[in-house]
Formats: C-alpha cells, sequence, structure tokens
C-alpha cells in the first residue's frame, strides 16, 4: 500500500492506472475509520482493480461553531486499517495541499439541502460537494463509495455526480451499527462512557417509530411525537432535529403515502448523532 | 472528424484516447463560429494529438430576458469549419441530452463574479461554470482554450479550474479583431449594417482612452468619462457599463496604479457586445 500526501503524486499513480485500463474504487473519508468504512474498502476492493482511501479532515464542510479543531484523527491507525483491508493507496492531503490559496470555487447543490442537517448546518454540503469533486478531479474514479448512514450527503453526491456528467458511479452502502443498534460514526469516539449508554436512546427511538408504523400509524406528527418523547426520557440527549421527510426530494411530509425517510439528528451531550430508517415502496 | 450528439459516445472516444496517451485540446463554444474560434481549433490543433469542439448553446448562463432564443444556430456551417481546421471530433449535444433532467448540481465561483459582466447577469457565471464543467467530466482534455476577448469568463474558468482540482490546463488566447477594430462576436451577426458602423464606436472609445493613459491619465473616472464621452456621440449606442477594474481581483479601482482592465458593455441597438484591453505592469 502507498500512503501519498500531494495532488501531484497522487494524479500521477491514478492516471497510469488509467491508462493501464485498470478501475479505480474510490473511499472517501475524514479519517478515524470504523467498521463502516471498512465495510465500504471491502466493497470498493471486490469490485475494482485498485482501491484508493482519502483520509482528510474537510475544514470548509464544518461550520464556525462546530468540531473541526477537535476532530479525532489518528493517521498510523487507519493506515494500519487500509492495509488490512488492503486498499491500494491512501491519500491524505494536509489542508494547505488542497487548499493552497483562498479558495473561491465550489460545487453546491438546490432543493436536496434545504432541510435536515443542510438546514442545521449551513454551507456544510457546499464544503461536501466542492471536495467530493475536487477527490473525484484527482483521482477520477470509476466507483466511488459512500455511506447509507449519512442519507442526505448520499443523495446530494447522487445529484451532484449526474448533474456535473461526472463519469463515477456512486455505490450506496448500508449503514452498520453496534451490537446495540447505535450506528457506527467516528463522533462516537467523543462519547464518555455514560454518554455512549445514553446513545442507546437514538436508535431506541426509531425502533418505537418503525413499530407504529408497523401498526398502521401514518402520520408523521405522531411518528416524530414518538421519538421526541423517548428522547426526552434519555437527560443526557437533546433533539437537534427529527423530520419525516420524502425519499427522493427530502422534503418534509405529513403523512407517510411515498417511500419516505424518519431522520433525527440528537446531542448526546456536546456530541452531535444523526440516524434515520428508510420506509420503502409497499411499507 | 466525428460529429457526436451523445455523452456517452462522446466519453467512449475521448476514453479510448486517454488509455491511448493522447492528449486531447478542447474548444468549447457555443457554436455561429468566427475566426475568434478558429484561432482557438488551430491553436488547440498545434498543441494536442486529439482536438475537441463543443457547439452547445447553453440556456443555463442565459438570463430570462437574454437572447437564448435567438441566439445563431448553424450547425452545419459549424461543422465545416470545424473540419477545416482540422478538428478531431465535433460534440454538439441537445439540450435534453445535457439536462436531462431538471438540474439541481452547479458550480459558482465567488468574488470574480461580482462586478461587469457578473453583476449585469446574474447567474451567467454560474452557468458557464457548471456547464464547462460538465464538458471537463465528459472529455477529460489536457488543455482548454478560451478568447481573452471574455477575459472575466476566462479569469473565472482559471479561478474554477485550479479551485476545483480540475487537471486541464486553461490556454488563454488573443482577441481576434474586424480590420476596423471591432472585436470578433457571434453577437456580431445581430447587427444590420447601420448597426455594424456604429459598432466601431466600441474600440474606438477604448483606443481614446488607452490614448489618454499613454498621455499620463490615470484617474479611473477621467478615464470611464472619456470613453462614456465618445460612446455618446453614436445615436444607436448605449452603454451598459464602463469599468476600470484590478486585472486580479476584477473589483473596480478609482487609480491605475496596479496592472488593471478597462472594460466595456454597449448596447448597439438590442445587441449587446463587449471588449476591454489589458494594462500591464509597468504601463
Amino acid at each position: 500500500m502507498i500512503t501519498l500526501k500531494t495532488v501531484q503524486e497522487t494524479r500521477e499513480i491514478t492516471e497510469s492506472w488509467i491508462k493501464q485500463g485498470l478501475k479505480i474504487g474510490f473511499v472517501p473519508t475524514m479519517g478515524c475509520l470504523h467498521d463502516g468504512h471498512v465495510s465500504l474498502i471491502k466493497r470498493a476492493r471486490s469490485e475494482n482493480d485498485k482501491v484508493v482511501v482519502s483520509i482528510f479532515v474537510n475544514p470548509i464542510q464544518f461550520g464556525p461553531n462546530e468540531d473541526f479543531e477537535r476532530y479525532p484523527r489518528d493517521l498510523g491507525r487507519d493506515c494500519l486499517i487500509c492495509e488490512k483491508t488492503e486498499a491500494d493507496l491512501v491519500f491524505a492531503p494536509s489542508v494547505d495541499e488542497m487548499f493552497p490559496c483562498h479558495n473561491l470555487a465550489f460545487v453546491d447543490i438546490k432543493e436536496l439541502g434545504d432541510y435536515l442537517c443542510g438546514a442545521k448546518r449551513p454551507g456544510h454540503f457546499r464544503g461536501v460537494c466542492t471536495i467530493v469533486s475536487k477527490f473525484f478531479n484527482i483521482i477520477r474514479p470509476d466507483r466511488a463509495y459512500f455511506g447509507e448512514k449519512d442519507f442526505q450527503q448520499l443523495a446530494i453526491i447522487q445529484q451532484m455526480t449526474l448533474g456535473l456528467s461526472f463519469s463515477t458511479q456512486i455505490v450506496a452502502c448500508p449503514t452498520v451499527r453496534e451490537s446495540d443498534g447505535l450506528a457506527l460514526s467516528s463522533r462516537n469516539s467523543y462519547l464518555s462512557d455514560v454518554e455512549r449508554r445514553a446513545a442507546r436512546v437514538i436508535p431506541k427511538s426509531l425502533d418505537l417509530a418503525r413499530n407504529a408504523l408497523a401498526g398502521g400509524e401514518r402520520d408523521a406528527t405522531t411518528l416524530k411525537n414518538i421519538i421526541i418523547q423517548k428522547v426526552a426520557t434519555e437527560p443526557l440527549a437533546m433533539v437537534d432535529y427529527i423530520e419525516v421527510v420524502d425519499a427522493t426530494l427530502l422534503k418534509p411530509i405529513p403523512r407517510i403515502d411515498r417511500p419516505a425517510i424518519v431522520a433525527v439528528a440528537v446531542f448526546i451531550g456536546e456530541t452531535r448523532l444523526i440516524d434515520h430508517f428508510l420506509i420503502e415502496e409497499g411499507f
């Protein structure tokens, strides 16, 4: 496995692979890799000739009061995981390497970012789209792998890829969970033991909503209240948002009468965690 | 020479060229080709193994009250010119081919579009950046050729290419002019004979400002007034803007104390034409 820090060297290697007709799978990450990332890398490994993992904590997708500075970084450990998962190339540039001068160019998406995390984190998805575009232009992957856990990001990246005529195929990979149901996230590492136990309330509250749905409940407000009431039982938890949105347009809907997503963002202490479940056609 | 209308076929050909190690030069146009375009294609021809010309009147760079509908289109004539200039591939997609569904993704630039045409044509440069990004992603050119006549577009494309880490090199080509000084533009074809004669006032007014500059004048307002007064002598001409801007940041400056651009947009009848001259370091 090669680890590179410069755009130029990475471009040269991926260009040589392309000229050899090799297919490139790409897994963009902010490091602090967990089993969710590992599942993406394994999937990429099984579907491509070469696998590139980027490790870059992207400053432009963090708001001014967010956790850019304290976001966990451990490149040594991440590279070991990539090596074990048989990645071919880790691209781990510095912020100066990716943004050598005041950056005026950006990529963004209309509409899909209007609600959910897009509403709560202004500029976040612009930062994501811009950095993913840059990585696509440097690496030129045939396929790129994103977790379904960040479903709004996934939908936006799919829209961006189509809309800007990238040739990269976006591959969605299922959320990986702990045994108690908590979705894996690098931010879970912020949680103290007490907070970690408190965080169980997130998947549990979603389970309650799913049960109500199975029992025939279709009203979005009722489903949201079930979640709110459950989260309220946990003193360390505070709701950031709970939304029921159309699964395609990601706009709030009052009733479950089409494919939909029930999505939450909850603060556990200082740590903001997101989770959701999908209600498919013919639920 | 091949003429293609689909993204898929164009991608396949350019990908096969890339795998063969061939260098691709790209000339994006809206058709209605004139000697300015020809100079771009010839330059691309001399510097690359393969030359791609796109011919596409891009709807998203026109404002609601602009000339998208009446913009001149003559694909047959354009293809003859491309063939004669030894292009290898003309990519001439339909609007539906480039925008098969409601497009939510866009590329834009901050600051460089705040003045000049950017201020007068809201959304114009966003439309330009988005379509050029799409073409870059489809064609993956090594070099792309743009005329200096549209200097704000050129600066914005250069900024976009750097900022989004495109590997394409942007090549700037000099403005081509008629013998009476009028800069070539596809929009010149809108002009009646009377209007065509009236349009001479544009390069003439710039010449007067250049002469004043050579005579020591450094005040931006004085230079602008010289142009305004000259244009006012032509009843068919109406100033849209006259600006003196910093040559790097494209922001208005009160005095010529650094490299600068004197830029005008003038309506001749219904037809809006632009022109400028550059004041280099050590003028």
